[in-house]
C-alpha cells in the first residue's frame, strides 16, 4: 500500500444556498480543490452524498458531478453513509490511492437541504437510522440523540448547562472562518436559558441541517513530490460499523464502531491519543461530542463532558476540537461534513487557520459518524 | 496491484417480495453467497443499491446488511451510480481486494421496487437522470430509452419488430433459471402484437422492475488457494461516465462511456471482443442491448441488432447474451442488476447453468449501464 497525500483543497460557504443545485455546490468545491492543488483534472472522482435522492430527486451524483465539472468521462462514483458520507467517500478514495487503482483523486462531499426544511429534512436524515424498528417510530436522528443525551445526564449525574462549554467553543472558534455559517457568540448563559427543542437537547445545542459541499485531491507520495507539493500526509483511514439501532447496541454509551475505528487508526498511524494536536468530531449535538471525545481515547467514560468545563477543548487546550466552528457553528451539510473536517484540519497542519490557528499543529484528528455512531469513519493526518 | 478471484455466489429469486424488507433480501444474498464460498464472515461490506433512501426510507444499508446478516462491526459502505449501482459496488470491492486493502470482500446488489409501482418507481429511476434539465420535464429513463430507440429505427431504416429477438431470447433462456421473474416464452409474433408503452417502446420491450438481491465473494488469488478455491477470475473491472442528459451528448447512438469502458477492460484483460464466450449486457430495453453489442465491440455501427436476427446471440451462437434470462425475463431490480450479472457469468463459467449452460465457455463479460449510459460499468471473468 502507498502513502497518500491531501495536496487540494476546497468549500463553499456552509449556509442556505436556496439558489444553487446540489451539482453546483459540489462543482464549486471540486474545481477550488484541484486549483489548490495546481491540477486540471483527476484520475477519479468520488462523491460523498447522503440525500440528493430523498431531498432533491438527484441520484447518480459521481457522473452528474463530473459531467457539470467539466470532467466529462472521469470515472465517478457516489459513496453513502448516513452522515458519514463525506468521510466515507474519502475512505474509499484514500484506498484507491493506497491500493494503486488511482494515482489522483478527487472527492467531494455535497448536501443540500435547506429548501426542505424543517420536516422533510428531518424525515430524511431519519433514513440513516434502522427504518422497520426506529425510524418508523417516529425515532428521528435528533430524538435518538436526545436519548443519549439523557442517559448520560442520569448516568453521571449531570445538568444540561455542563454541556455548555460546546457549542461556546464551536462559535468562538467560527468567528474567524469565513466559510462557518453561524460566526456568532454564544454564551453560556445563553445555553443554559435556550428552549427545549427534543429534551434534554435545546435550540442551542444541535448544528443546524445546512447545505454545503467541501473537497479534497489526494496524491500517492511520489505523485505529490512529481508535482511539487509537500502535502498533508493521510496516516490511517478506518471505518467500522455498529447496530444501526440503538436499542440493540450492548452499551449505548460507548459509541463502539467510534472506538474501533479510532483505535484501529491509532495502530495503523502507529500514535496514541496524545500526539493528536488537533480534532475534529463528529459535534451535530454536544452529547456526539463528548462521546467522540470518549471514543477516541481523549477522555475516560463519562469524563468527555469535563474537556469541555476545563477549557481543555478550546485553541490553546490539550485537545483543540470544532476549531473552525465543528458542525455546530460551520453547520451540517450532512453528507459534506466529513469532507469540511478534512478540509479543516489540512488547513490548521498548513499553518493556514488564521486567528483559529492552532500553534504548532503537526498531528490532526477527523471523525465522521453515520446513524448516531452505527457508522464511523476516523483518520489521522500529519504534516510531512 | 492482486489478482482477484470470485469465489462464492448468492441470489434470491428476482421479483415481487411484499412480504420482505430491503435489508431482508439483501441479508439472503449475502449469506447464501458466504456459504457458497465456504465463509462465514468477510473484511469488509460493499452494498450496490440505487433507490433505497427514495422507495424506503432506508438508506445507510452498509452498516444496516452487516448488522441484520449478523455481522455487526464490519467495515460497509454504500456505493450508488443509477442503476449501474451494483456493478459500481463491484468496481470498489474488486479495487479494495486488488489493492490490499481487504483479502475477502462480499459485495451485494439490492433493490426493491414493486411496493411503488408505477409511479414512484418510475419517478425514482428518474433519479439517475439530470434532474433540472431532463427529469424535470417528464423525461422518465423510459422515455429516454424510447428516444434512442427511435433515433436508431430511423438511422437505420428499421422497423420495431426487428428488434423482437432481444426478449425472445431473454425468455427462452430464463425458462432454466429458477431465479428468473418470468420463465414464459415470448414469440416473435407477441411481441410484433404487443402493445405500445412508449413508442416505439411495447409492452414487451422493456424490462420489469422488480425486487431482488444477489452477491458475490471476493477474494485475492492467493487466498483463494489457501481456501482451496480454484474460484472464477476477475480479469478486467473497469468504469467511465458520459454526460447524464443525452441532449448533451455528441453521439446519442454510440453509448460512449460503455465503449471506453469495455476498451478499458479488454485492453486490462489483454483479450479482444472475439475472446468472449458469453456475455451479459444491461438489455433494460432491447435498443440498451442492441448498443450495448456496438459498444462492447461485438458489432459494428448500426449492426447490433442484426445479431438478434441471425441468431448469434443466441446459447449456441456466436456471442450469447441474456443467458439465464438479462433484464428482461429474469427481472430488473436496477440496483442489484449489476451483480446478479456477475452471477449468472460466474455460473456459467463454473458449467452450472444447466439447461442455459453455453458449452465451453471460459471468458465472460458483464456490463451494467447507470442513467442511460451515462455511468458504465464493464468486467471480463475468466475460468482459472
Amino acid at each position: 500500500m502507498r502513502d497518500v497525500n491531501i495536496i487540494g483543497i476546497g468549500q463553499t460557504k456552509v449556509g442556505e444556498h436556496w439558489d444553487r443545485s446540489l451539482s453546483d455546490l459540489a462543482v464549486e468545491a471540486a474545481l477550488a480543490a484541484l486549483d489548490n492543488a495546481g491540477l486540471d483534472t483527476a484520475d477519479v472522482l468520488y462523491v460523498g452524498n447522503m440525500l440528493g435522492g430523498v431531498l432533491s430527486g438527484q441520484e447518480h451524483l459521481g457522473a452528474l458531478v463530473a459531467d457539470m465539472a467539466g470532467l466529462r468521462g472521469l470515472p465517478a462514483l457516489r459513496v453513502e453513509a448516513a452522515d458519514a458520507s463525506g468521510a466515507a467517500a474519502l475512505h474509499a478514495a484514500y484506498q484507491a490511492v493506497a491500493g494503486g487503482s488511482a494515482d489522483v483523486t478527487l472527492v467531494v462531499g455535497v448536501e443540500k437541504m435547506t429548501d426542505r426544511l424543517p420536516d422533510a429534512a428531518e424525515a430524511g436524515l431519519a433514513t440513516g437510522s434502522q427504518g422497520d424498528y426506529e425510524a418508523a417510530q417516529g425515532i428521528t436522528a435528533m430524538a435518538q440523540s436526545a436519548m443519549l443525551m439523557q442517559r448520560y445526564l442520569h448516568q453521571y449525574g449531570l445538568e444540561v448547562g455542563d454541556f455548555a462549554a460546546f457549542p461556546v467553543n464551536a462559535h468562538r472558534n467560527a468567528a474567524a472562518n469565513p466559510f462557518a455559517m453561524y460566526r456568532n457568540q454564544v454564551t453560556e448563559k445563553a445555553y443554559r436559558q435556550a428552549k427545549m427543542v427534543a429534551t434534554p437537547i435545546n435550540l442551542l445545542d444541535g448544528a443546524p441541517l445546512a447545505d454545503g459541499a467541501a473537497a479534497v485531491v489526494l496524491v500517492a507520495t511520489d505523485h505529490a513530490r512529481a508535482l511539487g507539493h509537500v502535502g498533508i500526509r493521510v496516516l490511517a483511514s478506518t471505518l467500522a460499523t455498529d447496530s444501526v439501532a440503538l436499542t440493540d447496541r450492548d452499551d449505548v454509551l460507548s459509541l463502539g464502531a467510534a472506538r474501533r475505528s479510532a483505535d484501529a487508526a491509532y495502530t495503523h498511524a502507529g500514535l496514541s491519543p496524545e500526539a493528536v494536536d488537533v480534532a475534529e468530531l463528529h459535534d451535530a449535538y454536544s452529547i456526539l461530542a463528548a462521546l467522540s471525545l470518549e471514543a477516541c481515547g481523549f477522555a475516560a467514560r463519562g469524563q468527555g463532558i469535563k474537556l469541555g468545563q476545563t477549557g481543555d477543548i478550546g485553541r490553546e487546550g490539550r485537545i483543540p476540537i470544532a476549531t473552525l466552528g465543528g458542525f455546530k457553528a460551520r453547520g451540517n451539510p450532512v453528507g459534506a461534513s466529513g469532507l469540511y473536517q478534512a478540509v479543516e484540519i489540512v488547513t490548521q497542519l498548513r499553518g493556514d487557520a488564521g486567528a483559529s490557528q492552532v500553534a504548532g499543529a503537526r498531528v490532526g484528528l477527523a471523525q465522521n459518524l453515520g446513524g448516531n455512531g452505527a457508522t464511523a469513519v476516523t483518520h489521522i493526518f500529519s504534516v510531512n
